[in-house]
């Protein structure tokens, strides 16, 4: 794979002085373009062999560009910070947003390849990390990011030479140190991971280039140039399809959503709408569970487990009191409710995802979100906010998503707080007879109500496609209120036992 | 000043049952005010002796408010992340914005207190501690947000009864440890302490109320009924306010601007404008200083320390062209240039500083503000988008800013680029002659330029004020923009040098 990587390309010196200028303008001018759009953020991953130039080249690209609208990211050893949640938390915070240009140093690829070469982590591991990869650069991909990966070679003699060449000077061999030489002597496993690395994460949209790094003034050019080609081909293509989507002026996804019949069957249909608690024993029931949620809290905040709560449902559906005989039970500084409305202009400026991402708490809390990412397959597919492929490919997004947060050992439960449309209409029509409760009642609840069978479709689908073995959908029949605080306390608990129980062993 | 708060004071389990309800409506009645006018923060802090219900109460008040904008944060040992950045870093981090209530179980007062009462601190020391505090809370005051503080206090004997009384409860003797005896061996101490610390930090706009703990019902009510008739009263102010402006329909502070004479002497008058370098020297000087900073990065960088540069300056004065100097002599992964444009709108729901310490980076790096804080007392001042009063106290939350960041060991340098009005006239129609340069001057530059007066001012009463010992301005001539890089990159090169050398001693 590398073989077109040690041909010894090289740029002269006049070549260089010549077109060196040239593409400094052109980058400048593409790079000013962008961010007038903010149509999308680039990012540019660099990885490869040591000494093939990969820092010189950010440093180079950090002075042919405009500095302030370059994020330029390392990673380190994670912080505590960091640890504390899972892996992808200090990606997702380093993404630029639309309209800048990230160039990461280091990156997702880094630490696998390290621990595989060094045998610190085994094949299927290694497989697990490299699909994680593939999905996370198309999600970022299929929102807008234009993702370009070089992969700076340089041959295992050239590198020994170059490791020579510097112990010698003075000013530079602290550079060389016992490290450097251990890794040298791994080039082989290292080309071995590196090829596989790239066959496997090489995406159309998120495509590996690899450059020879022998020559400062051809890998450089090589890269500038490449970033050059893909960042206006970029820009006038979202130039054009803007113009383009102008002209078709689109018939909104919400119109088809209103014609589905309300009559529809789903997974909500089977549920028995009708079971209550008898008042008498709903106190003491949600007494004890308060209890024993308030134990298990404790327990699991001493094992450093996390727990995410999701609250969706209907309008009136009562997520509100569920909420708080939830957070009652909790140490309020152990614990934060995450209201997800409108996003603020920084959340827009990223992936949707990003903003649920940023909440993550660190280990041993509660986050509880009242509606969530969700929203994506409900609201945003119903009204049409999101295109169809926005939301259709969300499901595996969130299935990626809440994936890695129980892989870091999160305990996440998620809930449907159902209520039948009649029982929603009383509750609206009392909202409405109640001085103090009329501000909850608005105009979006009753356009909502008539897409009632759009939405039971669009909760369907969700059930169906993001309940997974470790992340199940609990469906709390909510028509009786204290029935449905009862069953997703106890559900709470029960869950959280399992967790704590199950980190003892 | 404990005494009114050993006097036994109870609230009936009659009265409590009759007046809870009442009070917890209104709470929520003026917590849906607050949210929707969003026109401050609340920032209630809790403090006082152990087992005087501070974490009762805030778990109360969660129940009693809504969850969903309620904001708790308590502050244990700080994560690394917390400990490479000044201390209050944490503090503004946590901060609600405006709309929001935030419930701090611990604060800023936490480690002071308890380190004065250990005798870890010298009282000098924590002089200077409750000065932070005061002026931290005076800058939020004077920002608009509500601060609410509370002592919950309780007897000697009360606080030995609690606990030899949760040392015989099975399931809540695991809350008496040694720690627990050990602080209250300390109780005289800890309230000769206390004292003294709300006598410093009890101001009219950040008042403290002693609340006696003994009562769980009269404590809750007490802290309840406190917060409700603060929030309404604030709310109250803050609706006739609004409603007045609008009946005076002021004239805006720009009108007066706009008024200065051009021709006015300032410390801006003094400078030899006349200063240039060869440009057959510049290149080399430029090639020195670059180098020199480049080891020097990495001396501090090694020694922890981080450095921020701020530059500020007339427009075309040259800053984009003297940064981009700075910044290709770094590491691109070890410096970030963070450029000061219109805030964000989770920026704006914040006092005018927290967008700055939002930026402030881990240990070792170089941060660099194109245009910064001084913006306030800069553009805002001048345009009027800053009323007087606002800009008049940015000078001192500027400064207490600035030492907060030096006392943390960075090396601040602030950069004024100065260019005469005819040098200026020069390069507008240079940019608007040069095709590729056009874009960067925008009719702003010229209406400014009509400001020229008003601005010398600014920036005359900015340098008089704000130049401290410990970050002084450096006043940079820049008609020849080679003189002005190379004393911009020297001026670096001397600070970090200096800095260095401090360090290793």
């Amino acid at each position: 794979m590398f073989e077109a990587a040690e041909l010894g390309q090289s740029v002269s010196k006049d070549e260089y002085r010549e077109r060196e200028p040239v593409l400094r303008g052109e980058l400048l001018d593409a790079q000013n373009r962008l961010r007038a759009s903010a149509a999308f953020p680039v990012i540019v991953v660099f990885a490869g062999v040591d000494g093939a130039g990969k820092g010189q080249t950010v440093n180079l690209l950090n002075t042919w560009m405009d500095p302030r609208w370059l994020v330029t990211r390392a990673f380190g050893e994670p912080s505590d910070e960091e640890q504390e949640r899972p892996e992808y938390w200090r990606f997702w915070r380093a993404l630029p947003p639309r309209g800048r240009i990230g160039l990461f140093l280091s990156s997702w690829y880094s630490r696998p390849v390290l621990d595989r070469v060094y045998r610190r982590m085994s094949s299927n591991a290694y497989e697990h990390c490299l699909n994680r990869i593939v999905e996370f650069e198309q999600a970022l991909a299929e929102d807008g990011a234009l993702i370009l990966k070089f992969w700076m070679h340089l041959g295992k003699e050239a590198q020994h030479t170059r490791l020579k060449k510097l112990e010698k000077d003075p000013t530079l061999r602290w550079k060389v140190d016992a490290f450097a030489w251990k890794h040298w002597r791994k080039y082989d496993a290292f080309i071995t991971t590196a090829e596989h690395t790239i066959r496997q994460t090489n995406r159309g949209d998120a495509p590996w280039m690899i450059v020879e790094g022998a020559d400062a003034r051809y890998r450089s050019l090589t890269v500038g140039t490449a970033i050059r080609d893909a960042v206006i081909k970029r820009l006038d293509a979202a130039a054009e399809a803007t113009s383009a989507a102008r002209a078709r002026a689109d018939t909104p996804a919400a119109g088809r959503a209103r014609r589905v019949s309300s009559g529809v069957t789903t997974i909500l249909s089977n549920l028995d709408m009708t079971k209550q608690v008898a008042p008498a024993k709903a106190e003491e029931r949600l007494d004890r569970y308060q209890g024993r949620l308030n134990l298990l809290e404790r327990q699991a905040g001493a094992a450093g487990i996390s727990t995410i709560l999701v609250f969706e449902g209907w309008d009136a559906a009562g997520k509100g009191g569920a909420i708080r005989r939830v957070t009652s039970a909790l140490e309020a500084r152990q614990s934060q409710v995450i209201p997800i409305a409108a996003p603020t202009d920084e959340e827009r400026a990223h992936h949707y995802l990003w903003r649920f991402w940023r909440h993550l708490s660190r280990a041993g809390r509660f986050t509880i979100f009242d509606r969530s990412w969700y929203g994506r397959v409900l609201v945003e597919r119903v009204e049409g906010f999101a295109t169809e492929r926005a939301w259709m490919r969300a499901y595996a997004e969130i299935n990626q998503f809440e994936s890695q947060l129980i892989e870091h050992g999160i305990v996440l439960v998620k809930f449907w707080l159902h209520i039948t449309q009649d029982e929603q209409l009383r509750r609206f029509k009392e909202r409405e007879a109640t001085p103090h409760k009329r501000w909850k009642l608005t105009d979006e609840d009753w356009r909502n109500r008539e897409r009632w069978g759009a939405y039971a479709l669009a909760v369907n689908d969700m059930i169906e496609r993001t309940s997974t073995g470790d992340a199940p959908w609990t469906l709390v029949e909510a028509n009786d209120k204290q029935y449905a605080r009862v069953k997703v306390l106890k559900t709470v608990c029960d869950r959280l036992e399992r967790a704590v129980a199950h980190r003892r062993r």
